[in-house]
């Protein structure tokens, strides 16, 4: 395994050449209703009840690019983090494939590790808390991998992925806290990049583990493109702003925001590349409602399935005026170019019922 | 106005040219997923109840091409026709811009000729019915369209309408039964059979009033694609297929099928065209059940919102045994590419949020 201190751009761009004939390059998608409306200075009572009320509302002018890992294999940008993991096992002389790979994860993670070593014909177990919902073990199986419950806790999970790994040797693969899962990742912005024709300003993904927000730092770490984190703000789901701000990461979140995917705290090497390396700009958080909005636009204008996680990034650009507030100062008349990625669109159709049932 | 006998393929090409600079040129996606499962044949268990009930299930090979006017501008296939009647009335020596156009609509066709009107900077005025929900009215009135209502019925709508032609010398632009609204329609099966690299054995639409069936016709006219329609037959939905096979057009419809926009009969002039000229090869339909099966399947694996209506063609394909068996005896080893048009993503929240509340 690299150390972490060698992630670099090239990182990156060698794990692209190794997962690109598995993974989907996709889309990039623009909305001229979502320009004019991120565009468009919020009402003064939209920003009654929040920090900025009373304040000017800004006026930045934007121009977003939606990276559409939504339409990613499995989903999600996941699958870019697990096919390299797997490539780059397979080319370790100590990995005996037999053995198989483990993780520990619910989500989309737990898919895509499946995914991955079932192309490489390598057993893959995974360990899913029993309270999973059936529609996530159904995926999770289709994927031919092995399912082991355990209880909910870290501890648990970890006890039990333990287990495995004694009795069958498998190699673990965290769904964050991993180099090359992190490197994985880093190559959605690398497509953005090179997708949109004028140069970026910035990208903004969403930040849960802190993978794709790391590995997207260090796509951009020898461009001038700025990058940004973007998190919900509901029960202190907000750990890695509040980290990142306070100069001390947070180790431990329990939080039901609705951004399913944003709930873990930010991993120790992730942290490393975002604040350590201080190859992140700035994070910033969002309300429940204010992704549940930016969700319906999604939905109405841009007519693609998303998760509640992968809009935190838009709704930050719509409604969170410290990042509107910067922008209109450092984009002036000419305005931004920002890459938002879209981090994945598996939401169970219930859930999207829920959301929207009383719109 | 040219009359419905001189619609050829020719009509529709022109058509393109018209509307090129107007319109999106949408995109087409394929589903490994759904390939796999529309090659497979449906479990005994699934066909008791119906009236393949007993039968050995079909086992045709499909591969299907969907043409998503969804991302279509106003999130349908409607802006097509809309756009070139307009362009075509602006040739017309006899039309007075300032007049405007009229028609009596409450979904897509309402925004669509709004959208083109506004434009080329012509008044649009909308029949709507009272009752009709209040984003469908936001909608329009977003495109700066004068909205008259009048009562459900359709003798009430047409008095609304003669009178507002009365006092403003308006030009009718009806939803379907129209020359120009039919050829432009058909633009989409242009646009589809050119961006598929294998020659299409067939394309499959959904049929309400018509004109996007019958418009595809046309475009197939000259080629050795075959064309078929798609209806629920849900309260009777299925006009269009009971009198394709009866002989004698069904006039009039009173369905609430969640196929929102098949509600209306099947008009006049695409009649000529699906059944008079035999331009159609065969119609089939589908229940309640199967459009939302299919709908869940476009939204899990396809990840793109569409509306209830867009995708009957696609539970055709899937769940129709009669239109099953054909392609089996057809397509033979080598299997069917199959167009399905998907026409519109215009479903509100709050439907989408009842539709999936038990899923």
């Amino acid at each position: 395994m690299s150390s972490p201190e060698t992630l670099t751009l090239a990182s990156v761009q060698e794990a692209h050449k190794l997962i690109k004939p598995f993974i989907h390059q996709t889309p990039v998608l623009t909305s001229t209703y979502i320009n004019t409306l991120a565009s468009t200075p919020q009402t003064p009572e939209s920003l009654s009840n929040t920090e900025w009320s009373g304040q000017t509302p800004s006026n930045p002018i934007l121009r977003i690019h939606f990276k559409c890992e939504n339409f990613q294999r499995i989903g999600a940008f996941k699958a870019r983090g697990a096919f390299h993991a797997i490539e780059r096992l397979k080319q370790s002389p100590d990995f005996d494939p037999s053995r198989g790979v483990v993780t520990h994860s619910s989500g989309n993670h737990a898919q895509a590790l499946s995914l991955a070593a079932k192309t490489s014909s390598i057993p893959a177990y995974i360990i899913m808390p029993t309270i999973s919902t059936p529609s996530k073990i159904a995926a999770t199986l289709s994927y031919s991998a092995q399912i082991t419950f355990s209880g909910p806790t870290a501890p648990e999970r970890e006890a039990a992925a333990q287990k495995i790994i004694s009795s069958t040797g498998a190699a673990l693969i965290p769904p964050y806290d991993h180099p090359h899962i992190i490197a994985g990742q880093g190559t959605a912005a690398l497509e953005l990049l090179s997708q949109v024709p004028t140069p970026l300003n910035a990208i903004i993904t969403p930040c849960g583990g802190g993978g794709l927000l790391s590995g997207t730092a260090l796509a951009c770490s020898e461009s001038k493109t700025k990058v940004f984190g973007a998190e919900p703000s509901f029960e202190g789901a907000d750990d890695g702003k509040r980290g990142y701000y306070s100069g001390k990461r947070v180790e431990a979140v329990k939080s039901l925001t609705i951004g399913d995917g944003l709930r873990t705290p930010v991993g120790k090497i992730p942290w490393s590349i975002i604040y350590e390396r201080r190859l992140v700009d700035g994070m910033y958080s969002v309300t429940e409602d204010q992704i549940r909005a930016a969700m319906r636009l999604v939905y109405e204008r841009l007519k693609v399935v998303v998760e509640p996680s992968a809009v935190v990034g838009l709704a930050v650009a719509l409604y969170n005026e410290d990042f509107r507030k910067m922008v209109e100062q450092e984009g002036g008349e000419e305005g931004w170019d920002l890459g938002v990625v879209f981090s994945g669109g598996n939401v169970s159709l219930a859930a999207l019922g829920e959301l929207f049932k009383d719109q």
